[in-house]
């Protein structure tokens, strides 16, 4: 139900993503009359992997975290999370109140073990023709250094299991690459990591190296990642909308509109992924289940992509993977 | 003597203003001897307007500003923010070490009454053919509200007087655009901006806003600024990077190649000032007099750029027209 959209962006998305998987089933959890008109021309063999479960009410998405939570019961949200957690489910993808989710996720399914808090996290492509993993996107506005130490290793799991990176180079995101640059509690957490058994870190980065390639995880607060992945989205949508020409001057040749169209195909080829359309679908890591925040304006592609995501941190088995690594982590090290 | 390269870069900087600007005056505070030799080649007539003051030591680029703070007594940097104090200098401008430069300057200086502590400011071309006025950008890692709203105002005042904006429209920084969206003390500075008089408000914006031009001042604390900042700059570079073709596809087309140089050189002429060398200079806003902090890294070019910001600010007489501002706005308003 969620999104600026809602069912006729989310439905056709799950169908599109039940004919890519065949083993994939769906469950619908909304308004049974806003669902069930949009599968009606669907094919009546993915018909069969899709059940819509009813819910009373969808949190809005402009409501107050807290707010939403506390009416919460009966809601879209509230029930795909509760399918989760009755082991119904494997995972749950959501294009709805960041807030709520996170916040009634954390509430029903509690964090992993040594998580205080979970995070959101995605994968930005860099200019090294690899990726870099980045949390937290805006979970937890605010982080402190034990959180952001926690942020670390399970980026680092991440990046190691989803993207096959071997021993996974991590860093803080900084305002100065100096060991006593930034606020204290980032210089806090870069004294904790160091100490950390099996953890690559290589210290301090700055906003300019989101893309540089220099690290495979960039670890901040939720307020830092969502303002860096943000400009950086504004940014490129600036200069593809100044390379595209709205200008007078690349009006009057067609032969640069041609090349410009080949460049503009060449950046989203290499930077494809930092279109919203092909890398939505940030993961909240911590949980001991599978949850998946969709871009609120995401486009129908855009949210199969992340129901797909939803379906490799199923096969890979994601939550596991990282609880076993934090107990590995922390039973080796000195710091909890 | 600051920066990455001191000097052999500030003082053919200092050299270049001075042919510029006829009336102008420089006090150049370091080691006589690393500066006299830079002076040598110089026209007799420049050097007439040079004044070599010698310091004692060199604040280091990567001391912890306490620390800096507590030994600076001689150093270059302390003696050109005296300088400012005694009345024999209109401004001081530093590519040193930004946390000592800050701290110092409000130690010696004093913070403008009913300023907690000052900002660091810098403008940013957008997409609509204006600028957009970002502050803070890194002098304060954390601000609450008060210095938030603090920033707007000072922030007001640089887009009206400066730009030559009426009215200019203030955003905050958020990560989200709801009122309800983000933390406490950004949503509480929204409150208090809200009451002010004169103060044209237009809500929370996202990072992805830094260049659409949907403000004239966006306010955020130095972490948020600073990434903002250095996210635009990395992913500038890269998008120039991969435009220039180090890949192989671009090799083969000499006309692809030409093309490419165009369509950079537009982009640069847009965007030329996100080049650090052209919008080099950041203000220290907030204090009764001016200061203006280099990138570490400037150029020879750039630097010259940050020493035309100060005399423009000398010229507007910035400070004093913010002191004006916050009496008048704070009189007619009913917060302090």
């Amino acid at each position: 139900m969620g999104g600026d959209f809602g069912p006729p962006v989310t439905v056709p998305a799950a169908l599109q993503a039940l004919a890519s998987h065949s083993q994939l089933e769906l469950l619908l959890v909304g308004y049974p009359d806003e669902i069930q008109p949009l599968l009606a021309r669907a094919d009546s063999l993915l018909r069969q992997r899709v059940h819509i479960i009813p819910a009373e009410s969808v949190v809005a998405s402009d409501a107050i975290p807290s707010v939403a939570m506390r009416h919460s019961h009966g809601s879209s949200m509230r029930i795909a999370l509760e399918l989760i957690k009755e082991g119904r489910a494997d995972a749950c993808i959501s294009a709805g109140n960041t807030g709520a989710l996170m916040g009634l996720a954390t509430l029903l399914l509690r964090p992993l073990e040594n998580i205080k808090r979970p995070a959101l996290v995605s994968v930005v492509p860099h200019i090294r023709q690899g990726q870099t993993v980045l949390l937290d996107l805006g979970a937890n506005a605010c982080a402190d250094s034990t959180m952001l130490v926690q942020f670390a290793m399970m980026g680092a799991v991440l990046a190691e299991e989803v993207m096959g990176i071997k021993n996974p180079r991590v860093a803080l995101l900084n305002i100065g690459q100096e060991a006593s640059k930034g606020p204290r509690h980032i210089r806090d957490a870069a004294g904790k990591i160091r100490l950390l058994d099996g953890l690559n870190y290589v210290g301090f980065l700055e906003g300019s190296d989101l893309l540089s390639g220099k690290t495979d995880v960039l670890v901040c607060d939720g307020f830092a990642g969502n303002v860096s992945l943000k400009t950086m989205e504004g940014v490129i949508k600036t200069f593809l909308t100044l390379m595209t020409g709205t200008g007078q001057t690349m009006k009057r040749s067609w032969w640069r509109h041609l090349v410009v169209r080949s460049m503009k195909g060449r950046l989203m080829k290499r930077f494809g992924e930092i279109d919203p359309d092909q890398y939505n679908g940030a993961s909240l890591l911590g949980l001991p289940g599978i949850v998946i925040k969709s871009h609120g304006a995401a486009s129908e592609r855009a949210f199969a992509v992340a129901i797909e995501h939803a379906i490799q941190a199923v096969i890979r088995n994601i939550p596991e993977k990282i609880s076993v690594r934090l107990d590995t982590v922390l039973a080796r090290s000195d710091i909890a």
